[in-house]
């Protein structure tokens, strides 16, 4: 019970804030953005300070040395972290755009005009940076933001919130547009997720358990992807030559992250050709292989790919491999164990290409390009926020336009009904 | 457990069907339309007597007189209902549109292209034209949709889903792709919003306790409004004429509806002139009245408004009245008791007009017009599915752009991430 009032209680402080926050000009949110930039630098050694504390605290919790590289900031770390502040202020405002405007037979002008969502809770673990990126874009799109990161980065982000809340006083806006869960009690997520009157949208980003206990208790709106089970389809009239770059690129350039491709499919015609060269390829560089039937074939001794291969998330120098017998394989393939976050196909055949794009039905759907570029920034948003592989509100990367809504605007001169 | 598998075989079919429909051309998609309406005025008379037997059950049943009234289909309104598919024939088809296009440095070209959301569950109630109002609108945007109409219209409901699926056969797409529960059971409805991984949407159209047990139960996203409490402010800066005429439209055109005004706002400078008027006019068209105290001055022997007054939405002739003292109390007043939906200002004052747009935030916001305005049909959208007072994905009254998503399409020449 005491849970659930302060909780509650945040939550007003937040959405009041929102109130504030939506009405802001954008020279006012950059100017609070430059403060920031300029408070990240200048604070880095109290941020580096705190930061070591969780470092040390996770080093005696044993974390895993992935988990503690994330935690870890450095100079260098930092100033992309204010770097990344200053990208944010160069993006245009969405708030108040008129994204469309009509005016009808009787005269009423109606206007679509974009305005923020309101109060966004983030759920996030490791990476500092996180932090600040998030809030960054949450106040640019005019959203009061409750940040609840890990707790292993509870002194780093507390010193990171901060700065924001200095910055936002300094600028004459209320503080509580952000806020940060300081304690690690998980009952205060299950509480904010419940606020549907006060919160307007979740985005859980870490672990798939973390992302299903969210979204199956949460009565407001989550925007997530549960995980990335990204595919390539080399197809009968792939270029060879670019269908190895690919695979390998997106396989081992940066395995652990959820645009990696984790299941290539190989078309059967070319499955003598392209198999022993892909093969060997990936296993110099030290991945391992699980394939089907006829993969085994012709990649000799890699292990068999069980059913369970097909919907697993390595994260991992792991790949499956399949033969399929023609391009309509491949797409049910992807339909049955597919993930809708990213699939790709590499052919030079055009009617092969446009049949996978209409058929595969995932967030980002390519045609000879590494399933790695399925994120943001590459898709010059400027920032990414998450990446949604629902089909409600925002779909694929999402930047500052997938944090906001809309209204109608209607004018008129007296006109009534009839 | 029956039932569970009952549901979940019912939304497999309609999710397969929504596979199939995705890749259906606008011409198909309108050949089967055409064949709908034809078949509607074709078939009045049995869609007449399978009416004839939904009002007789539904007056042994005692439903109320206005009940019955939405229940009854007549040769007018069956030729409505033709009519309306064929508005739906001649709406644009969203699916495949290219929204935004743009290419990266590194050559790469993504597109924008809109897809449908799948498959849609539509919870309504007593009028059978629901049923063909949505079912057109789904295949028309590529959807698949689970219909579950009021026990009420069973019969009328199951004539008009078989007319659809006859012509979904006809022009050899799988009639799984607009269904009928038939079954009262409400556990249907229960397992249905439980399918996150087959059903991409939940409408539910009708009462706020429907509508609230639906959206605390879903699992998959629910567009809704729980309902419209909308307001009228007149201004200090108001034309009394065109205020009364707003007011009175507002309020007494048709009072049973959601975007029809619940509660008056009047600046208190202009109460002494404005309340008098209204108050005789609204009398003499038999409106119950519900005042402040101030309100009670200017028009004496009115009840008083209770606390609870400013949250109801009566749906009938009552209105609530009160008396502010300037354009922030009303805005104020909006923000409390307010649900979103729309609210209008009656003004001379720009200034009041533009403070009025930027601090209610409700899905439709209004300068000298009707709050009655706030309506698909009326903004030109062609149909509407519903309105939304959420913020996420749709908001306000929602055409067939509401029943669509996106994917990114990526094409590359061999690019690989660095």
């Amino acid at each position: 019970m005491k849970v659930r009032n302060e909780v509650r209680q945040l939550a007003v402080k937040a959405h009041n804030a929102s109130l504030e926050l939506a009405l802001a000009s954008s020279k006012v949110k950059n100017d609070v953005l430059k403060t920031v930039a300029i408070e990240i630098r200048k604070g880095r050694k109290t941020i580096l300070s705190a930061n070591r504390k969780d470092v040390a605290c996770a080093q005696k919790m044993k974390l895993s040395m992935s988990m503690i590289d994330r935690l870890t900031l450095n100079e260098a770390r930092i100033k992309d972290m204010a770097a990344a502040v200053e990208d944010v202020i160069d993006l245009k405002d969405p708030i108040g755009q008129v994204v469309r405007e009509w005016k009808r037979p009787n005269g009423l002008l109606i206007q679509r005009v974009v305005v923020p969502l309101g109060v966004i809770v983030i759920i996030y673990e490791s990476r500092p940076n996180v932090t600040s990126e998030c809030a960054s874009l949450c106040l640019k799109s005019g959203n009061s933001v409750i940040l609840r990161g890990g707790r292993e980065a509870f002194h780093s982000n507390s010193v990171i919130s901060s700065i924001y809340q200095m910055a936002l006083r300094k600028h004459r806006l209320s503080p509580n547009a952000v806020s940060l869960v300081k304690t690690p009690d998980r009952r205060v997520i299950d509480e904010l997720i419940q606020l549907e009157d006060l919160v307007n949208l979740v985005i859980p980003r870490g672990g798939e358990a973390l992302i299903r206990r969210v979204s199956q208790k949460s009565r407001v709106p989550v925007i997530k992807h549960y995980k990335g089970i990204c595919h390539v389809y080399v197809d009968q009239a792939a270029d060879m030559d670019m269908a190895e770059k690919i695979v390998i690129n997106a396989k081992t350039q940066r395995p652990g992250v959820c645009n990696a491709m984790e299941t290539l499919l190989v078309h059967k015609r070319i499955a003598s050709q392209f198999l022993p060269r892909i093969g060997s390829s990936l296993i110099a560089r030290r991945c391992e292989l699980r394939g089907d039937e006829e993969t085994r074939k012709w990649i000799p001794g890699i292990e068999r790919a069980t059913e369970n291969d097909w919907r697993t998330e390595y994260l991992d120098l792991v790949l499956s491999i399949r033969v399929v017998k023609n391009i309509q394989e491949a797409i049910h393939h992807i339909q049955k164990y597919g993930s809708a976050h990213t699939d790709s196909i590499v052919t030079k055949d055009m009617r092969s290409a446009d049949e996978f794009i209409k058929s595969v039905d995932s967030s980002s759907v390519m045609v000879n390009a590494s399933t790695r570029f399925a994120d943001g920034n590459q898709y010059g948003f400027g920032a990414e926020i998450g990446i949604s592989t629902d089909k409600v509100h925002a779909r694929g990367p999402m930047g500052l336009e997938g944090l906001t809504s809309y209204k109608y605007v209607v004018r008129g001169r007296g006109q009534v009904r009839t």
